[in-house]
């Protein structure tokens, strides 16, 4: 298992923050969510002073579906980065977490009136408008209110970034954004511009996610600058604007070599200013929209070993308290994972074992493969690299409570989300009267 | 589609329980759970009427992962049937609904020592043991406590069932049970025995779900009596007590040909009757545990559509404002069902559309292809058959509020579960303090 962070060995027992993860299990009780503060903070910082240019401003959107809650959000509040939101309920959580209206972007193929009126309640800095349908709501909306609104174009130039294909967004047949090929496009474009309560800032694209092929992005900003030409040429409309999305890769497992930060976006931004210099373009304002890229590394779920199981064929089972519940993705993406017994980091492997969570189904298998020292009942598993799309997917099925989320730093801990108790899960129930 | 249950159209609008469609919607908001109260009891009726014979009882136990909450279980309690349960929050809320405990029997792969804890202290009226370790810490606690429990062994025959092979659960690497060719399994079944706080009653199995063909469930019987036969004359054990679990198949389209249940489980029990005749046993119960199949059903998800939108290729998307948070079965399952304009039931259909969610996400398709006349903006899309496994499984991802469930009866609505509100996302989130 590699080590992230600040993830370190001592005396065979794993430490992440400075803390010692079993006394955070003794602590919180498990499974848990396990945040590595300063690894985040670095990878945020990474992203803020590389991805910055003299020719134009940079605005690094955090985007918030990778993990929300208050603690999250107050961290990239003082972080100054951006918040891209994709529904009411990241809105309201970002706005309440004390970030800046204004330094949040609107996402979303269907965003219902009442979104679109709780952006335009708290004058969110910019919408991003998916389709016709979309921006004759917000226009009507905007007109009722006379309220104006910085508005960007979702756009699709039809790029198949190799990855899973529930997590591409940029074919053809995609849910998102107006494909660039599309001859309507252009007449959307002239009635947002014309449009007397939205300021077309400019254009948004998202490729995908997951995405460890450089040439994808270099590809996405050549398609999309010179779209943004095409408009200048064919429309004489100036776009200042440019949000390029996120999508970069993460580790998960060996065989993801993902960017260094710092060089990728490097290279990232002298690919941008030399297309800008290509198409003669006057663009303000480049963004991108880091989330998993930003969290995942920070992220680790920690479990306490209930039995090993030998089946009649196969690998012996390790059962955990958690499982699909608590990370979706190994079912839901066949996303692999590492493993560790975090409290017998030493200890040589004497196997290959399957991880399997709590769930009643049989797909509850949290890992297929991998190579443990026989854990014993009582021990420690930790999965890292699974800040991301975990607890922001997390479910109650079986009516398992989600668990609780927990920041590390400098020996620190902070209670991020405290665990679901029994009053949680019914909370909302109304009894049966016959 | 279909309409299920008490389903009627009236002046091109539709009515379930006697309530229309379209009153529901602007009652309850959407999207919203609804379920057919009458439907669900005509089903748990023929359950407990068909599944009958003059040789031993049976006991029907509700499953209750395919939903669960405090009304159904109140529903449940009252149409007197049992409930198998898989965590403690299944179990907390069907105690708290007011389920007899001795009704309840509580499953699990991985049944956490706080949880056969809260099984004791209740007394539920079965724990299915799974493997030695679990036996081995149940027998441990129960010498502490000097208290004793009835148990089955969870057993596997090895049966590959055609269905998912997620919801396959007796394939030879299944990480649920003992498997019946495992040679250590009769040592195992001699120390249940001999245990004095464990009283062994028999054995329990469960071959999968969504199966559509009886031949399994023929199979599945044989195999499981001519173990209790084994059993009987290997080790001089009787056991009294069968559970043959689940897995009745639904209808989701017109490609499943769903069981009649007075037909299939007539000739079911007469299959059993014949089985043990055939082996000698002395069989006093046998347990079936259906869950899909008593509430699928007679639930609907029903949305508020968006917008229509053409991408360059593929069909035209039909946007709704729900999707994978509250159905994550197609996405995890590749699952299909029908769909229908509510307020719209006689129009003729225009096109094939696809059902695209409002989740950030390209995944979030909830059907890949269904005729129906071009939708607008406020039509009202119904989803049939969807009462398992949907609000089950429902997650907050991208912070979507869980809808609320409906049930209605005889022109009669109750509001089961609150839908939840911003506060309910933020509720155990802690603020950050730099």
């Amino acid at each position: 298992m590699k080590l992230h962070g600040t993830m370190r060995i001592e005396k065979n027992q794993l430490y992440i923050g400075g803390v010692s993860v079993k006394t955070l299990a003794e602590e919180f009780g498990t499974p848990l969510y396990i945040f590595d503060e300063e690894n985040l903070i670095n990878r945020a910082t990474s992203f803020q002073h590389y991805f910055r240019s003299n020719q134009f401003s940079t605005t690094i959107y955090y985007a918030a579906k990778a993990l929300s809650n208050l603690y999250v959000f107050g961290l990239i509040r003082e972080l100054g980065l951006s918040v891209d939101v994709v529904s009411e309920g990241e809105l309201y959580t970002a706005v309440k977490a004390g970030i800046a209206p204004e330094k949040i972007c609107l996402h979303g193929n269907n965003k219902l009136p009442r979104e679109l009126m709780m952006a335009l309640n708290y004058r969110v800095g910019r919408i991003i408008i998916d389709h016709p349908t979309e921006f004759s709501l917000l226009s009507d909306l905007c007109r009722e209110r006379q309220q104006k609104i910085d508005v960007l174009l979702r756009i699709n130039p039809g790029i198949q970034a190799t990855t899973h294909e529930y997590i591409q967004t940029t074919t053809d047949d995609s849910k998102f954004g107006m494909n660039t090929a599309d001859p309507d496009i252009f007449a959307l474009i002239q009635k947002i511009d014309a449009d007397p309560y939205l300021d077309l800032k400019g254009v948004h694209c998202h490729i995908g996610s997951q995405i460890l092929d450089k040439n994808f992005f270099v590809e996405e900003a050549e398609a999309i600058l010179s779209f943004v030409r095409q408009v200048k040429t064919k429309l004489n409309i100036n776009m200042s604007e440019v949000n390029l999305g996120g999508g970069f890769g993460v580790y998960y497992t060996a065989e993801d070599n993902p960017f260094d930060l710092p060089e990728f976006l490097t290279e990232y931004i002298s690919v941008i200013e030399k297309l800008i210099e290509k198409y003669d373009l006057n663009i303000n304002t480049i963004s991108i929209e880091p989330g998993r890229s930003l969290i995942n590394d920070s992220g680790s779920i920690l479990y306490t070993v209930g039995s090993v199981k030998y089946p009649l064929q196969g690998r012996p089972y390790v059962f955990i308290d958690g499982g699909m519940t608590d990370n979706i993705r190994p079912v839901l993406y066949a996303a692999e994972y590492e493993a560790g017994l975090a409290n017998r980091m030493n200890d040589q492997p004497d196997d290959i074992y399957r991880v399997a969570g709590k769930c009643c189904e049989s797909g509850d298998v949290l890992i297929q493969e991998v190579a443990l020292p026989r854990p014993k009942t009582g021990d420690l598993l930790i999965v890292p690299a699974t800040g991301a799309y975990t607890y922001a997917m997390s479910s109650n099925y079986n009516r398992i409570p989600k668990p609780a989320v927990v920041f590390v730093n400098k020996g620190k801990t902070a209670l991020a989300v405290k665990r679901e108790d029994y009053e949680d899960l019914i909370r909302n129930d109304m009894p049966y009267t016959s």
